[in-house]
């Protein structure tokens, strides 16, 4: 591991060559290394919390000037209850998950002595931007180990004395191991995130672990592919036949169960033949739980008619403007629109959702698949919470983040999703020449073989 | 279908809109759609041909002209011995082939009642860019459609007559089906490649059918994936131990077979301990067969030691200039380049090669795993032709192209390429807030379940 202030491509062409042998070392050489870091941090926890000090005190005082938010101080601070145990039992989460590198998924005879295998592989340079977090150092340091994958990471100015002694140490463990020097590069130059985002030659996935602001800016500056979402404006569908407490315990989970996740509750679709069914328990609910509800003018009408608003909650029922159906809130803010049935749901959610999680409230099973196959999102829900929409619910055992791609992974990705494959053929001596469909040449075979 | 002058914006947002009703459609409707444009193409042949005809007549007086390569006015020709009939096999094939869609291939029991379930699905618009061929309209089209993705084609303007004339042939066959309208675009508006490449909101994955200029074009002027590759630089090891007569096959094979291919041989390796041991059997052979070898000085003096050379072959062995190593030359000529050893050539191939197709001729089973396993290539093979590489040779039945990538898709891809996946979670009214460490905290389950 190379702490450099080497140019970025320096650094992404040693990441790259380093990424070549790194993918060739047994799982026991990489779980190794796993179980070296973990022993040197935990070795270090004075000295990195000492650097972690350093940073927070400079991140209060630009907090009280105002330059910077108290939320992102809260996520720089390593001394927060029970933040580093679980930096230290992530290391050895990932180093007990099954090993992805050489799996393999395909087998064919192409003719007698020749065979054709599909291996799973490392996709090779992984780019790691992120800001305050610098528990994501450690981390993805383990994701991409464990992957076979080099890392460049890149972190924030604010947590730079953490990240330079969480680093040192990292890389100080990892030279008695295996693991090539150059695998795991860590950039501390300044301003060179634009350098870094123009090297799609050497760098092939970029993962950013921060908001939405740096997600936005890194998709729209690079033609490396970038795995993550930059919204997360998630709806849920309230069908006619829904049942008003499954409704409203769903939604409710949806909504405030942590409003400023990605996969939280953003819209609520009310079918017109539900507003007054299973639509008034789920807006009770809501309302007692301190949403504010930005309705159109039916649903508004339904508080009026049901008389359902007394003096606490009059206030939290406003009128919806358009933008607040394209808009991921992040708090405790609601918008609901009717519409008339499942195919304008649908068609709302694939042009103004972002493809990231709805879910559909109904006790049709016709309605709830229907909803599955038409809407494009990663998560389609019949009943459930959108927030279930997590790598550690779905059981993968680790996130490496939520990807809104048509491509590649989609949904909650887990160490999977750091992979690609190679196809190896073992043959002797086969040539393209001899087969064909003409007189006295071969016919392949392409038996499929147990794997 | 829709032949369109519209801008391409509106042909992309009608292709997206288009794709999500397509997304949903059964099998069956696919592969009737395909049956429809089958039986619509015979019952056009004499239109479609007399259009080609028009498109060659043009073609052939701008190579007259020195306008236009003779090689691109051959491929324009649809009236080439078997092309009709291979075009229109080919639209039975693709519906022959198993539905890629809809495939399970992940379930989870989360909890009692709450079932996580992965599902293959298309991956929404595709932008299929292609020069001269025509007959990759009905190809594309068919692979598409049986894959339940939207796709907008873009022509170049030798086949406009052709392409015009098999699209409005599809597109009044789709007329009497299910697909919707929208879901093959055809843009003819010339020089909107520009435009369409921008689109990275609605279009979801380029594919480029064309030369490489073409594809490394498109590939620099994108930020939406592309599926191919610019670049086949494939290269063959030559090991001390590898038996004479394989090596001689398979190298003549990889590189004569078919030269102008990306999967031909571009570059030998031949280590010094087999200069004097198959090296020999195998230039002869390259001699016979015409090959132009380019050396560096210990290969080159490999020929006066042996005294190989005649007065025919003497002007075949030239010395090699550094670019050769890095030169995809797609006709008879090959690099030959003397390394120390193995670790030498996978440095080699990782540097210089294109990441397509690499073959270790070998005796030694060591040898070859280790190569396997080191070199970062979509194909990486032991003592068979480079050649195999292929969607057909493989037995996936076609090709969409073939990949070198490091995410998604690599190597030869077939429909598998065009899919992505979403995950559906079936619950009753289950909540995220009720999990957890806590007491009285429920646990996930995490059983997988059969497929």
């Amino acid at each position: 591991m190379s702490l450099t202030n080497a140019t970025p491509e320096d650094a992404a062409i040693a990441a790259k060559s380093a990424s070549h042998v790194l993918a060739t070392l047994p799982a026991s050489a990489r779980n190794d290394a796993l179980t070296a870091i973990h022993a040197a941090l935990t070795d270090a926890k004075d000295e990195i919390l000492a650097a972690n000090a350093r940073d927070l005190e400079l991140a209060r005082k630009a907090a009280a000037d105002g330059q910077l938010k108290d939320s992102l101080v809260s996520r720089l601070d390593l001394g927060k209850k029970g933040k580093w145990e679980d930096m230290l039992k992530g290391i050895l989460d990932v180093r007990g998950l099954e090993d992805p590198v050489g799996k393999v998924t395909l087998r064919t005879k192409l003719d007698d002595g020749l065979e054709l295998e599909r291996v799973t592989a490392p996709i090779g340079v992984l780019l790691i931007i992120f800001e305050a977090r610098p528990e994501v150092i450690a981390n993805i340091a383990s994701l991409a180990i464990k992957s076979g994958n080099a890392a460049i990471l890149k972190g924030g100015k604010e947590s730079t004395e953490s990240f330079v002694a969480i680093s040192r140490t990292i890389s100080s463990a990892l030279e008695k191991t295996r693991v090539p020097n150059g695998a795991i590069q860590l950039v501390t130059t300044r301003d060179v995130i634009p350098q870094l985002l123009a090297l799609d030659r050497h760098i092939d996935l970029v993962i950013p672990r921060g908001s939405n602001e740096l997600v936005r800016y890194i998709k729209s500056n690079t033609k490396i592919p970038v795995l993550g979402h930059a919204d997360g404006i998630c709806a849920a569908y309230l069908e006619e036949s829904a049942d008003p407490k499954i409704a409203a315990d769903v939604i409710l989970d949806s909504k405030t169960s942590y409003p400023a996740a990605c996969n939280a509750l953003e819209t609520l679709l009310v079918q017109e033949a539900a507003l007054y069914a299973a639509f008034p328990a789920v807006a009770r609910a809501l309302l007692a739980a301190g949403v504010e509800l930005r309705c159109d003018g039916r649903s508004k009408g339904v508080f009026k008619t049901l008389n359902l608003l007394d003096g606490a909650s009059s206030g939290s029922v406003k009128d919806a403007e358009d933008v607040d159906y394209d808009t991921e809130h992040l708090s405790l803010v609601l918008a609901v629109k009717t519409v008339r049935d499942l195919e304008e749901a649908i068609y709302h959610i694939n042009t103004h959702g972002s493809h990231h999680t709805d879910v559909i409230l109904t006790s049709s099973k016709e309605q709830a698949e229907q909803f599955m196959s038409g809407v494009d999102s990663a998560g389609v829900y019949w009943n459930a919470s959108t927030r279930f929409a997590d790598g550690m619910r779905y059981g993968f055992g680790t996130e490496v983040g939520i990807s809104t791609n048509k491509i590649h992974a989609r949904g909650p990705v887990g160490l999977e999703g750091l992979m690609i494959y190679k196809y190896k053929i073992r043959g002797a001596g086969h040539k393209t020449s001899d087969y064909g469909e003409g007189e006295g040449q071969k016919r392949y075979k392409h038996e499929s073989l147990p794997l």
